[in-house]
């Protein structure tokens, strides 16, 4: 047990909190002592662990005696204000906002990517923003498989879960409401209607007409591939889907790729699976609900593009909850 | 009533049929005579009409005598069958299935993008595919503006309705049973789920990968835009929506485009308005629900594409039962 960690998680009773809990039980992490912090409003709740019941503490600066590893996801705005406390109290702090992702000496990790970035840390490492994970999980064996990536035009389609727990319900209510024939209640997350109808407005939007979602791809994804002159074009969209996200992707390479080596790249790669049987009866590609509560992605739909030289177009879906958060923010913890 | 015409709607009681007959009443088209056919179960029901309850009558061979126009939605196999025939007794028809749409000597027509090829018919004039029709409503303002469109890349949100009644019928059912705790009934329509989901699988596979519904706006938008040597990428994904179609577009011009220039050139064209603006608090844009029963396409998300020279990134939503096909058919039959 010398390898046992006091892990603390910062955000324990939202959506990604709850899911942070499935992953170090079912992934069986080492660990000594877990605290789990939350805001003074949820704080005296208890949430199971390992066959116990574990109090909610109150998210405070002095919440990091003695912790190991704090893995925090609880917004931007908590990360800012106590992560540099977790810090100074000795713990890595693995962040799943954006608060840290773009700053110098805050490795930007996915593990099947660049883990072994993770260790040039000062105390922070940052969980990528959700579809630039699943999207590099299916591009990753492809920018190593054909020289290099050069260029991303992507549109996604975003789970809910995206939004928090609070995105789910809002979903949920809408549709319940629809099923019974009532008026669709006030909305509280999205400025429009989201059952039966999508969104193509995912964050703030940027001085250049993109959105700050949009942008993560472009940015997070130069920092991740070590390309810093990758260029990304993307139409973020948010869809009535639960909990896993999926992106239509198009990828030029510095060489010219082949779609069976990409099958075989992608095969060959750890945390990614390929669904690719388009001539089958019936087809085969992935959906949505094929990776929910899973934690592979999984790539379909791949074929050469018809409009760039040296692209290929192709489909991958992750479970946005897990790959795209907790799950990556636990394998980071592995790492350490 | 000189100009008054004898249409035939041939597959009048589907989704198509039924909202032909409504574009036909909103839009006062004059009518001398109104001829209701489908496939003899449907036969002996009534439709209204102008006050008045129409008699479906079996769709024959024997159909079409004194009839000057005929709307043909029933489907590839019933308008091969019965389009020579309806020619043949004199008729002019409007074909909504893809039987002919790429034949020599048969106009694929948007009649606000290419209405003038409507006029050079042999007998049949065909109405394009729902995704490229709604696509080409906001890209043709911009090929008129930069010099002529090269290249398209992708991405669709179809509504179900695009799989007529019956698609319609499968989405609700599943809501439904998700809503009240119950098991999802078997699937007719889709091989997936597709409430709670996505799926990148419209119409079949062909040869490249590429599904047919994919390939339509690569063949028809060469077609319709008079662009031989256009090539097109297009991922084509239904999405748990009713009745309107979103595309995210990226788009590359002969000429260097503007942003500004964009928004006032599709402003400027008829059925297609602007809802762009990123800046406003909230920021505006179009969604398929704002579509929804509506005639006009509505634009957003317009901005410099970030990966490709020349090239601009918007969306474009549209009702894909109304202009995605019988409001399109019934302004075909008025340049008649």
């Amino acid at each position: 047990m010398s390898d046992a960690k006091h892990i603390a998680i910062a955000g324990a009773t939202g959506a990604v909190g709850e899911e942070l809990l499935n992953c170090l039980a079912q992934r069986k992490f080492p660990i000594a002592k877990l605290t789990l912090l939350a805001s003074a409003r949820s704080a005296g709740k208890t949430l199971p662990f390992g066959g116990e019941e574990i109090e909610v503490q109150e998210l405070t600066m002095n919440s990091f005696e003695g912790v190991d590893i704090a893995l925090f996801s609880a917004g931007g705005g908590i990360s800012k204000q106590f992560a540099p406390a977790a810090v100074a109290a000795g713990a890595v702090v693995v962040d799943n906002s954006s608060a840290f992702r773009m700053d110098e000496g805050v490795p930007l990790v996915v593990p099947e990517v660049n883990g072994e970035d993770a260790q040039n840390h000062d105390g922070i490492i940052a969980n990528p923003n959700c579809t630039t994970i699943i999207t590099l999980m299916g591009l990753n064996p492809l920018h190593r498989a054909f020289g290099g990536v050069t260029k991303i035009i992507a549109s996604s389609y975003q789970a809910v879960s995206g939004s928090g727990a609070s995105g789910i319900l809002e979903l949920d209510a809408q549709l319940s409401a629809i099923a019974h024939g009532e008026p669709i209640p006030d909305r509280q997350v999205y400025l429009h209607q989201i059952a039966n109808n999508v969104i193509p407005h995912v964050d703030v939007f940027t001085e250049n007409g993109y959105t700050k979602e949009e942008m993560k791809m472009f940015h997070e994804g130069r920092k991740i591939l070590h390309v810093p002159d990758l260029k990304a074009s993307v139409t973020c969209v948010r869809v009535p889907v639960h909990r896993s996200h999926a992106v239509a992707v198009t990828a030029v390479f510095e060489n010219e790729p082949d779609v069976d080596q990409a099958r075989k790249a992608i095969s060959a790669a750890p945390g990614v699976e390929v669904r690719d049987e388009p001539f089958a009866d019936p087809p085969i590609y992935p959906t949505p609900l094929d990776t929910t509560n899973g934690d592979d992605c999984l790539v379909g739909r791949i074929r050469r593009d018809l409009v760039l030289d040296n692209a290929l177009t192709f489909w991958v879906v992750g479970d946005q909850v897990r790959k795209g958060a907790a799950l990556n923010a636990v394998q980071i913890a592995e790492l350490l």
